[in-house]
């Protein structure tokens, strides 16, 4: 039997998919990938998805720039993916964990997104108050859009959104339950909400 | 405080996105809607996901429905999205929990795809043990294709697929751990994949 302890490493890792709804999205995504500044994550894409791992701060920013970029081309952009840390059976290679805290893209443009999302703390009996605490947290900082079923939606500024997002990764982890997986949908330019 | 009991209900529910990579993605998929049998269902668009609900079994055949039907199509298609059982904060509502076991779409065309999935059992300390049941299960079964950071990769044709995912989510559940969370990502027709 192979040891099924929570892992104490510091890598998170973001597995998503990033899709334009357009016929050229190689071309799409391929551009985001070049035009933005991935050197402080480990990064891999294989027939299905994207994953990059790295230190939170590093990862988060990744994921909105890569997000960002693609939502200025205009087209309608639809992100899905689960941010992980902590995963028991996961392995520790695959980092850049030694890089420094300094972040490499900036881009302050403001987005409308719209999006939808859903925690999951690994094997912790009190997980729907941490649960109910971020979501209340949602509502408090003026992102919160909707409850439904399975998830909670948040939109607003795409800088306002990521923020909450990894704030919420941070404050449902604890030294005792150190696996945590958050699930975020977003979509972007859609014809069906009217965000602006 | 609410009470935060696992739920006792047999509602499954998958809240999904699924992206034609094309520019007429609307009509693919309002075609998609109005084609396959959703009538088992219950059915809830929004601007970023759809949700479905009802017994296990027409929420497995739906959701195959839908993605056959906009494989089909020859577009690229990506599916995300994530089946849950026994959810403490779910209401009992928008069901159709009445209706009989007789499946409602049986096209049987097949369609290679490939795909990744992760089991989140909520709650349950033995978690990981009914995270590599599975896997090994798949690959007993002849539709493991990849270990990968977070997820496992699952390919062949999209009724093994499927028929793969259902019988997971089944095994994952017991009466002591109700609540169960799968993601599942799957690509189509993708000029990544060779599959045939």
């Amino acid at each position: 039997m192979e040891p099924l302890q929570c892992g104490m490493s510091p890598i998170v890792g973001f597995r998503f998919s990033l899709h334009p709804m357009a016929s050229n999205f190689v071309k799409v995504i391929k551009g985001a990938l070049t035009d933005i500044d991935t050197s402080n994550v480990w990064l891999h894409t294989d027939d299905v998805s994207t994953i990059i791992r790295g230190k939170q701060i590093h990862v988060f920013n990744v994921a909105k720039a890569l997000t960002l970029h693609t939502a200025k081309t205009g087209e309608h952009v639809a992100l899905s993916g689960t941010f992980s840390i902590g995963c028991p059976g996961d392995s520790s290679g695959d980092v850049f964990l030694e890089k420094d805290d300094v972040l490499l893209n900036t881009d302050k443009t403001q987005q409308y997104v719209s999006s939808q999302f859903a925690l999951y703390p690994m094997n912790n009996p009190d997980y729907m108050a941490v649960i109910y605490h971020e979501v209340e947290r949602a509502k408090q900082q003026g992102v919160f859009n909707d409850s439904m079923h399975y998830a909670s939606g948040i939109d607003g500024d795409i800088h306002d959104v990521f923020s909450f997002y990894e704030q919420a990764f941070t404050n449902a982890l604890s030294d005792k339950h150190r696996h945590l997986v958050m699930t975020v949908s977003m979509s972007i330019n859609s014809p069906s909400h009217g965000g602006s």
